[in-house]
């Protein structure tokens, strides 16, 4: 016998994107994070931290985090399910959902760890590519009767919102599971969230990593009705949320000034990185998140990749039909977008001759 | 359609040991909790912790926790990799190896997660019953021919310790996985790690969760020949392991000396409780772990768990067959060994009167 089943085996794992070693000078444009840092709140836990209290184990619920989440939120306690990352958040539902006669679903392009779940469970996937405008295909989503659809709004990587309405389309349609997957809604005008309440089937998934800078603590959540909540909870981690990320994450969240201040901040800078970007003949999609999914003008995208890289800057490439001749680009410091925008100064010259000419 | 698979709609999800609420005055015996302090290198870590390093993700292969821990264990990097909590791993196993058609075995009573992992993947579980003696059942454990077997050792509740050489016999007529759960070897005479150079279907569980005192922090391993990790980790979340919990776990296993002071004070209490226990006529099975399985003289274990939890000192106490007569006691500091042995003062005096007269 195998030692894992023939659907593991065969699939190749999901690729995060390049992390530089520690210390290392570059322009990170290529992981989606937040240029600006945590709340002080954040380091104030850090250092009021007992750290004695980790002999014990945490609360399995993360009760006090799920208080603080639910206040931000709007919603009771019990419609929030703290998890390890919002990746936690996707495994569990994933799990609790999928099987081979029950199919995940999702438009692509978008975040491929939906992909390595649904072929984990051997649940489809049923993919359904966006057009040309990353539109959501509410038609062909409900058409596929998947057991769970996903739906990342912003998506990633085209930065694109799916309007509230469809989305309350798409979950009207659903017989089964519809899971809004706002990792960058904080960089975007509208949430999903009020679908909770007017279907029994959505799933909206929320994480600190991007609007609250904090990527490297691993807290996300899954918001529901607390019956649905329930079931997915069968398949958790006992304890998937740790003393120390609970405890920070709260603090973070208490202070939604400094992530609001810093969200304008990046969005006041997604626009300037847009306009320099088109100004020099880039295809830049209008975005909601927290970086921009381009084609450069020459459709020379990974060579483009390749000499940004040597000059220390990181973008992101993907290979495939449709993803090849684009780079998805976080938007940085005012100072990073400054960097990126020069590093590509040949192009603005043309279009500035150009100009001169006309 | 329903919302979930019928398998998880059905199943009753894994219930904890009771958390007393923060600041409760109780002498916590009941979830296996060493009761000394972790290391004063994870208070270090954590003071020496840049809260700004939290903006980006973390290492997804927690590479520098996995080079301590590899020097720890006296294995190369490539044969472990890192989980949150051991948890995440006995999840990614059940999940990469556990189906319908292949089953999930192990002995019972142990610990409940691997029944909760194999009911979610509807592998089985085939349980076989341990003995009054908790010997591991080698003949009926290999006849199961299941896809994954787990044994637990030193196993819980029992904390009787499987031998290395009849693990190597079952992994030699195991055709699927042996997974050898050592959250508690810490405080036990031997290890089953030298297993995973002969065989290619072994893997070992660690956890800093009971020997370096950081149930808190949620960090564990699997130990196992690279091949088989890469399958395993093909299920596994991007970012399972944070920037923190890495960090203060590095730090924790570079303090052998810590750990190994406190592991011989566990011990230590160990034994006096066991004698205590004895003396008290309760029998108690001989422990390699960090708790004591027991059994009360007047097989009023339901009663007694009641009558402690209202004195404040918790214990466990599990219902079923084979466990309604027993508790499980975790070895506490010398003083709450004392508070306990002394709230139990009765049987003692029973005892000595008996002696007294004979």
């Amino acid at each position: 016998m195998s030692y894992v089943r023939h659907n593991i085996e065969r699939m190749t794992p999901y690729v995060p994107g390049a992390q530089p070693p520690p210390g290392a000078s570059v322009v990170k444009l290529n992981t989606n994070e937040n240029p600006y840092p945590p709340s002080p709140r954040v380091a104030e836990a850090l250092a009021g931290f007992e750290p004695a209290a980790l002999r014990a184990y945490p609360d399995p619920t993360a009760g006090r985090l799920r208080n603080v989440a639910a206040e931000v939120l709007g919603v009771k306690p019990d419609w929030i399910l703290p998890a390890n990352g919002s990746d936690d958040a996707i495994m569990m539902i994933a799990r609790a959902a999928g099987a081979p006669d029950r199919e995940i679903a999702y438009a692509t392009p978008t975040f491929t760890f939906y992909d390595t779940q649904a072929r984990i469970e051997a649940a489809g996937p049923v993919e359904v590519p966006y057009g040309e405008d990353y539109a959501l295909p509410v038609e062909a989503l409900a058409a596929a009767g998947a057991a769970v659809t996903f739906v990342a709004s912003p998506n990633s990587p085209s930065g694109t919102l799916a309007p509230t309405d469809q989305l309350a389309e798409l979950a009207e349609r659903s017989s089964g599971l519809l899971i809004v997957d706002e990792a960058y809604v904080d960089f975007a005008d509208e949430t999903a969230l009020p679908l909770i309440e007017r279907f029994e089937n959505v799933v909206v998934l929320r994480t600190l990593s991007k609007g609250y800078s904090l990527a490297g603590l691993r807290v996300g959540f899954a918001v529901a009705r607390p019956a649905l909540l329930e079931q997915l909870a069968k398949t958790k981690q006992i304890y998937n949320v740790g003393a120390l990320p609970a405890a920070l994450a709260a603090a973070a969240m208490s202070d939604q000034a400094w992530k609001d201040a810093n969200v304008a901040k990046v969005r006041a800078g997604r626009a300037e990185l847009t306009n320099g970007l088109r100004q020099r003949g880039w295809r830049v999609w209008d975005s909601q998140a927290n970086f921009l999914w381009t084609r450069p003008p020459e459709g020379n995208a990974a060579a483009l990749h390749e000499a940004l890289s040597a000059r220390g800057i990181l973008v992101r490439h993907f290979r495939g039909a449709g993803l090849d001749d684009k780079l998805r680009i976080t938007v940085g410091t005012d100072e990073q977008n400054a960097v990126l925008l020069a590093a590509l100064g040949d192009g603005r010259s043309k279009v500035e001759d150009r100009r001169a000419k006309s």
